[in-house]
């Protein structure tokens, strides 16, 4: 099935907003087996969404429109999509009477406008919005072509995509082509894509069924493994198959998995695992580790507390960081670093201690070039190490993450050496 | 001038990596008077590609083409986009050197592939990479039809495009219509977009030249003025003139000029002015208003450090808050916060603080609903506020984000009042 996803939204198009919606769909759609082909974004303009479901239908069996579903007057997918349809817009009454509802318990007035969030296109089928007013819409036409409307806002989009349109379409798929998929995303840290494609080469070459596409981002690659058979059940074990082969070989490197599976979850998993807790001493990061760490629900538990120390002074006001040791080795040392993980750890009282100072950029700082990172872990029973790492011709924030990637590596590494 | 913008890439289009390009590009184009009519992404596939540059070239007079100028087999866009338009590629010898040169420093053998990026479409011109090794290229038809390779790491693209793009189409613009164009762009916050275009409707209404657009984001609200004229000092003083309009009656809302000013550079801004020093104390934001300031190039002058104490038992050992104003009054009260402030204030020695707790969601937490948040701001001299807000209905890191916001403009607001 070929999939064509239509963002509509002037804000998209003129470069407010980043349609970060796309790349999102168009990942869950490849986890049940559909591929996309074309990705479009158009303005709040009838006549040019027109011409872009003209087209799309020329060329895709499966045609997502998202956004544009709202009371305001540039909301008009509906409208454009039964016009091209060349059906009707009915209303459901669950949705009439959610929004009737919800105006009502703010002491507002319903306005016409807010009761075309209740329309869905005649035909086809309502698809439920929990979180929000505007209802989705799923329409097959004859030739078994899918047009499908979805609320432009990200969290009332992926609700819906995820209670209602994958379900839909796996069935759909299932009755016409006897088939259901599964996807397996493997994730890797500190290996290169070029090596791990090498060190699998044999595994890829030898089958077809799980397809394998492998992904990469900085410092991290991701395997992903889909597999079709007549039952999910099926589908599982053939990815499970190759999982395992690829496991045997890179497990040193492996995280975990899972699409949205991150380092990050990785070190809150393994310290819940080992109820341990964890301090951060930041410098160059100034407060990426602990945020990026906090996003993860249930963080609270293991994250201790972090301590942003950008000055010099703060290092030594906050953190305790004796002068001298500045003076002698600099900011940029070994020395430093190991005690801003063993004070952390102290003023936390935490299990284990992670610490970065080093230099963001643009330029160099005390004749320390940019890019240069000195990272250090210590636990509360005398383990105490620390590495420099060089983060050559990257721009300031790219080094802030790469160095974020870097300090959750060194717990990830903690537990499994 | 009517813009298409097409981004090249299978991880674009199959959603591995999220398209920030095409947004960036689109204002940028808007600032010279540009508007983008469709931006679509193809993958790495010369059909489809072909395909889009003759819809495009269709209906559209600059065609922007990013991504696929790399050294790998499947950076196709340069052979493509020269097939399309019935010429060659042509070998820059400045390129090639630097190309070269870039291999002997690196001790490595350049292959036939890496010559490439020294590409471009014959009868047009080349545009310098100067962070990268691809070359861009500008080419104009007979019909004056303009057609643009980028590259697709965004700061390679970012950088050809600010240094040598932009100057050539206003050149091009100049040359065809006399006419340049100016925008600026004006931040507000605390206001909402309905507000705020209702306080400047006659305005609106009473001009064409500059136009006026608005785009809202969560608490932030942006108003861009495009002016054209025939020389740029004409166009700024037809920009200035409404920008002083605007401004008359809504100085309390406004917090700076310019498509990238944040309420975070405000901050940072404010701090350098008053030659002032700041301290954080995050509980549900974990580090996230650190990070956001301290993006800002020169925020180590003025951020003294940062507290991320999620736990209960962190807010004691790191910050030294009395357990019994945690049991007296819970972690979500006036009370804490106004301590957090205080406790880091001393800590940091800093002049200023800010810190906020509240609850970030999904679920509620002992008792307290979920976006829920208490913020406070301390100076050295007796000053104390406190604020309780109330986000409802949004995702948890959207509450994050929110209250960051927040917290930022309690510091905003303590200069301006």
């Amino acid at each position: 099935m070929k999939a064509e996803i239509i963002a509509v939204g002037t804000e998209l198009l003129t470069g407010y907003v980043v349609n970060t919606n796309g790349a999102w769909l168009a990942q869950v759609l490849m986890d049940i087996g559909i591929a996309t082909y074309y990705q479009e974004t158009v303005g709040d303009n009838a006549q040019r969404m027109k011409d872009t479901l003209s087209l799309a239908s020329s060329r895709s069996d499966l045609i997502i429109m998202m956004g544009g579903l709202g009371p305001t007057r540039d909301d008009i997918s509906k409208e454009v999509m039964a016009d091209f349809l060349q059906t009707e817009l009915k209303v459901d009454a669950n949705q009439l009477s959610r929004i009737e509802d919800y105006f009502e318990r703010g002491h507002r007035k319903v306005s016409k406008h807010d009761y075309q969030q209740a329309w869905y296109i005649e035909g086809g089928q309502a698809l439920p919005n929990d979180v929000g007013l505007a209802l989705g819409s799923f329409y097959e036409t004859e030739n078994n072509q899918i047009f499908v409307l979805l609320p432009g806002p990200p969290f009332e989009m992926k609700a819906m995509v995820t209670q209602y349109l994958i379900p839909l379409l796996q069935a759909k798929h299932a009755e016409n082509h006897g088939q259901v998929f599964d996807s397996d995303y493997l994730n890797f840290f500190g290996i290169g894509e070029a090596s791990l494609a090498d060190a699998i080469d044999d595994i890829v070459m030898d089958q077809s069924n799980p397809t394998i596409a492998m992904y990469s981002k900085p410092k991290l690659v991701t395997v992903r493994l889909t597999a079709a058979a007549e039952t999910l059940e099926e589908a599982q074990a053939l990815n499970q198959k190759v999982q395992d082969q690829i496991l045997d070989r890179l497990n040193p490197y492996f995280i975990g998995q899972g699409q949205d599976y991150s380092l990050a979850q990785n070190v809150v998993d393994q310290l819940k695992k080992h109820k341990q807790s964890l301090a951060v001493a930041e410098s160059l990061t100034g407060g990426l580790i602990a945020e990026t760490l906090t996003q993860i629900p249930g963080a609270s538990q293991v994250i201790k507390g972090a301590f942003v120390v950008y000055q010099v002074e703060a290092k030594e006001n906050i953190l305790g960081i004796d002068a001298e040791t500045i003076t002698q080795y600099t900011v940029y040392s070994h020395e430093l670093v190991k005690d801003m993980a063993l004070k952390s750890l102290q003023k936390c009282v935490s299990d284990l201690a992670i610490a970065v100072s080093g230099v963001a950029g643009p330029g160099p700082d005390q004749g320390v070039e940019a890019g240069t990172v000195y990272l250090a872990i210590a636990d509360g029973k005398g383990y105490l190490e620390s590495k420099c790492i060089h983060i050559d011709h990257k721009p300031r924030q790219t080094v802030r993450e790469i160095t974020c990637l870097e300090a959750l590596n060194l717990v990830r590494e903690y537990y499994t050496k």
